[in-house]
């Protein structure tokens, strides 16, 4: 254990999780070290970039507080977010697929009625969204619950406004008997990623830009089913093929159609994959993704 | 770019550093892509597991403050630190090996005379430490600046005590026009680093214990040379074989000698290795870490 050089020191670092009770936790430490000890050698890494390693995830870090994410958003600028998804959620043709979970969900969310106005003050263009959440044979779930939440016409959710005291452009709603659903809000546009923060340094110095196309999120859960996280995407947005955190699904592509009245109107149905033992797993992380940040 | 898939968004998300002006930049990031997804893959992160990821960092950046550095704790007890050290200061034989910077050095610590009292009030056995700075030839260093810093009998650095108003155990000296150097202090003694953060818990959950052997920390500047970081461990310590930051090296172990009238003597010399136009990049890396943190 003493004398250990660049090529020794990765598996004296792993042998000493030898001990370690949970396996789980044996392997995923294990698979770390060894990837994050190969990046450091692979390039050769400077004293001087460890140090500017340690103080911008240190500067994340400090970044975060009740409303603000960073860490969420440095996994989605790097893809490791919806990497993440994309293992969890490898569904059957015909249920919708699930993309990001984003940095802007927040706990306790006002509930609705259907018809309800989710936008509450929002800025932004009218809309109605409409549609059936229903299984991947058809049959309609009463009663699924669906929690949405999206930004205003300015691309700011409400927790980014400090002076805004309640919630905006979020809520609860519960299917009716049919599985249907229908609430009120505002046209959702297409936003920059808050980038006053270690991530907009990263997406500068790499002329990154930080766009989102327009999109409205959704998480819906129902016994029996995989929670689905998602988005739907407005059909014809100028950044559906360089969103910032690589989220976008064809499949997921809304049209917002604009009505005689001036308002516009989606209908976009939700289709949840059934909870099977084999993925038992991945049905049950997103449970207690709902209960974190 | 859209509808990436698990196999497919690693190349997705590093075709988006296409634009990086600098080389170095875009090598390290797309590098580090590609473990990390690597990582997510081969694990099959789950994304409560990610989740709790995203918790542990960002508590580890919280933890941070003007004294405590989380981050480098984390790169410490991850080898990552040590490796780091390893891939910059491959020295030629008979030069004093490097070890890790750790997260206790500060900036500003009081300047002393040869002979003076580094220890200034810390907790221990009083010991003297002298010595020679020469470079690979033997020739004495006038002049070269030395900065060491360590911890006081229970274990704390002076950072570490909220009460303390002034340094203990830390100081910068200048060689004399002989290269030598002797000051005062306190005898070293086997601490745990701290583990009431995030790095605590990880040691915890995979039974590893908090313990560093006994130790001094230098750091050896002078023009001509690579910059040198290192420590004196103490010869016959319990923890020399299980470092819980992987910094032992046997040729860094130091003799502190009971004398007669009760207090302790250590010599040990310290041996610079000249810079060399072709590791000038390793060679400029603790120039900058010594302005950090």
């Amino acid at each position: 254990m003493r004398n250990l050089n660049q090529h020794t020191i990765t598996d004296a670092v792993i042998d000493r999780f030898a001990d370690t009770p949970d396996p789980r936790l044996k392997q995923i430490l294990t698979s770390l070290v060894r990837h994050l000890h190969d990046f450091a050698r692979e390039v050769e890494l400077t004293e001087a970039e460890w140090m500017k390693g340690i103080e911008f995830l240190t500067a994340t870090g400090q970044k975060c507080d009740a409303t603000r994410q960073e860490f969420i958003l440095l996994s989605d600028t790097l893809g490791l977010s919806m990497l993440t998804v994309a293992l969890n959620h490898d569904k059957p043709a015909g249920a919708t697929e699930a993309t990001v979970f984003g940095p802007f969900h927040v706990e306790g969310a006002p509930h609705y009625e259907n018809g309800g106005d989710v936008g509450n003050g929002a800025s932004g263009e009218p809309c109605m969204v409409r549609g059936t959440v229903r299984s991947l044979d058809g049959t309609p779930i009463p009663g699924a619950r669906l929690e949405v939440w999206q930004a205003d016409s300015e691309g700011f959710y409400d927790v980014q406004r400090d002076a805004l005291d309640h919630a905006q452009g979020r809520g609860v709603l519960e299917a009716d008997a049919q599985g249907r659903f229908h609430f009120r809000s505002v046209l959702p546009v297409a936003y920059p990623i808050p980038d006053d923060g270690t991530v907009g340094e990263m997406l500068r110095a790499t002329r990154r830009h930080p766009w989102r196309p327009a999109h409205l999120h959704f998480m819906v859960t129902a016994l029996g089913f995989e929670t689905l996280v998602t988005h739907i995407f407005r059909k014809g947005d100028a950044y559906l093929d360089s969103d910032a955190v690589f989220g976008v699904r064809e499949s997921l592509l809304g049209d917002w159609r604009l009505q005689a009245d001036g308002t516009y109107l989606l209908d976009f149905d939700l289709v949840l994959n059934p909870t099977r033992v084999t993925t038992a797993r991945a049905a049950s992380a997103p449970r207690e993704l709902s209960q974190v940040a």
